[in-house]
């Protein structure tokens, strides 16, 4: 085991933590909204001033930085093997609109924060290091998500956007080329070179609070399906029309979805499934529905109870539309399976925090990450740092400095044992 | 009994028939809209048109023709003696958006043709007989009913339609002025010299023509009462919060619209219970619901069954809340009295059925009418003519000329006994 006087020395971690605060504010100031959160869509302006200057950033730090024709930003630690593959840790850059300062943010300055120590520390690593800002994940802008991680790992193409556009008509290409990016203007996005690929994020749940846990080591990221249904029946006078005699779009809609609320509650964690969107029409309060539609997310680790609770839960609504003479109308349109995480990397974390003394827990991402991009290439881990509440996507989004410095405490051991002292990944 | 040819003589029945075809399509011209349907708002130049013309054709089939200072149009047949209580019929005039061509103006031409068919055959009555063309009952321009019937039994008032606009700002007594309304332009509104009043009306649901009958003889108006209510739980995200730990806000609501449509089902005719408007935020597929509010109305015409209703679910959403630790907010924004129609009217009714073999049906009116403002001060009845698949509000609206026919001569009847024979009311 290296010489870690990171947790034996007090000072050090406090001087982490509050270096993470400053760091955090510092990026928060890109995109900062009146309302206190934080706004930085792909390619605008705010979203291209943090990238140049988190790029200046890295290099007062020593790093050797280069942006890929996307806007994904590196940092590299240059090691003593440059043939080896590297290792590559971040987060995107990107928010959601009017989002916190945690969410993405976190990881990026948090791998920054580590190749500094371990540069300062340590000197050069055996192999590559490197710190990514990725330019998007979240989808906030344009129809499109993993937009930086995606090009990284060859599962995302300028053949995708070609026509896209944000709600206000821009085209996305017209956007990047704006930013300063496009085909020709960096190098490819494409890496083969990177052997494992790590992810400091805050979890944007309340499970690790809830169990007085600092960090959360994933075991997997749900797969996710997202429905909608529309069911259709007869709109009528709310007075005249007795009730034999209506067929009330609402009264099949509420039954169904107290149905796959009940269901999710019976089945028990870690199925989550939530209806967030409800429209009726007409929508007046006088008249019976004629249409409801509403959508279902249903997520679960595991792709066979993920499918059987869907098939479970369609042949129900099948059977109240039947029973209630309404029209059901069904369309999945998102399913995306399951990933599981590298076991390796998890085990590596598990004992990092065990001989640390940092409380830890396995546990499920219910929400999609960069990361996954990643391990469908190489081995990969997605670390989280507790969210107070629970809160994301949101200007009370929290994260308290000693949590991210245990988050950046772990990250640190993790680099320095892949990229000082192994051989092999 | 009176010598009543109608009845006898299919000719004439034919005739009649013919005539409110031709009399209600010649209204629907005023306010024709391209895709089929009927709008004539208050005080709009449709609605100038549609009373000037009724103005023209009461004068023309002899009767004596005024109107109010709000708008509303009286054509008086004068009886021999005319300090006696007047008889009035009629309808509104107004429609909803996009309407049918049936809703109000078949009361209208009805009782004109009624009252040219009486002095035709009976020459003058032992008292004024008078049709009605009521300004306005629909609401669908100003945020008020019953500003025509309101005005004559002195329910409504121009001190509570002061500062009064339309969704387009037009202030309510502006409009009034343009089209030559308001006080001063003619005589006061208010009538204490009406000793009945007589509403024919298309049912505006399926129960007439469902049982196969072809006269509805109003019994009673419902009670009627109209709550929103706002359920308050956590927005939280869809994937990283465990079902246990959600305070979801459509998780309650849609217990909640589920009891009390079911309790409506249970309970039975004639109650009615509907959730038409349901509204929820932020309302995204990946956000945790955290607020729904939704509308019940609920109608009944026992005042006691009603109130015990509302409070049973009433209780039973509170305990829904309280399980869910989510907030409920409740506002009963309307409350009418059901209205008990007049018996010895309806029983006169019943005979002239009975009488001339009309397949009649007791029932109870789901839906308010200018009617019920009357029976506040006179005796009144409501008699339904059938409203073809119990379609309203809508440019399909339909009733058959030959149901139309007999709700007329239906109406004949009754105003020939209470304008010919009958000494006191």
């Amino acid at each position: 085991m290296m010489d870690f006087s990171l947790y034996d020395n007090s000072a050090i971690i406090k001087g982490i933590a509050e270096e993470m605060e400053e760091l955090i504010l510092w990026m928060a100031s890109f995109g900062k909204q009146e309302q206190g959160g934080v706004t930085r869509l792909l390619y605008s302006e705010s979203w291209r001033d943090a990238q140049q200057a988190l790029a200046l950033r890295m290099e007062q730090w020593g790093l050797k930085v280069n942006f890929d024709h996307v806007g994904n930003l590196f940092g590299k630690l240059e090691g003593t093997d440059k043939n080896k593959m590297a290792i590559l840790t971040g987060s995107h850059v990107d928010t959601v609109k009017n989002g916190g300062m945690y969410d993405g943010a976190l990881g990026i300055v948090a791998g920054m924060l580590a190749l500094k120590y371990l540069k300062r520390h340590y000197g050069m690593p055996k192999r590559n290091l490197e710190v990514v800002s990725l330019c998007e994940e979240e989808g906030s802008r344009f129809p499109m998500t993993y937009w930086g991680s995606g090009n990284i790992t060859g599962r995302r193409h300028f053949g995708q956007i070609v026509q896209m556009t944000d709600e206000n008509g821009v085209l996305f290409r017209k956007a990047m080329e704006k930013a300063g990016f496009g085909a020709g203007t960096h190098r490819d996005s494409r890496r083969e070179d990177i052997g494992a690929f790590i992810e400091l994020h805050v979890e944007q749940g309340i499970v690790l609070e809830r169990k007085n846990k600092t960090i959360g080591i994933v075991d997997s990221i749900v797969g996710q399906r997202r429905y909608t249904f529309e069911v259709t029946g007869e709109a009528n006078h709310a007075g005249t029309t007795p009730m034999m005699w209506r067929k009330d779009a609402l009264n099949g809609a509420s039954e169904m979805i107290r149905f796959v609320l009940h269901a999710a509650r019976k089945q028990g964690e870690p199925l989550v499934a939530t209806v967030g969107r409800v429209e009726v029409k007409p929508n007046e309060a006088n008249v019976i529905p004629e249409k409801v539609s509403f959508t279902v997310d249903v997520r679960h680790p595991d792709a066979a109870v993920l499918s059987l609770f869907c098939d479970r839960f369609l042949l129900e609504f099948m059977k109240i539309a039947d029973e209630q003479e309404l029209l059901l109308r069904t369309d999945l349109w998102m399913d995306a399976a399951p990933v599981v995480m590298d076991e390796r990397l998890r085990g590596r974390i598990q004992q990092i925090c065990e001989n640390r003394n940092i409380a830890w827990l396995r546990m499920v991402s219910g929400a999609g990450h960069d990361v996954q991009m990643f391990q469908y290439n190489c081995p990969s881990a997605l670390i989280f740092v507790p969210s107070h509440m629970g809160i994301s996507h949101s200007p009370q989004e929290y994260t308290s400095p000693a949590d991210m410095a245990a988050g950046v405490a772990v990250l640190i051991e993790l680099l320095y044992s892949l990229g000082y002292q192994e051989e092999e990944i």
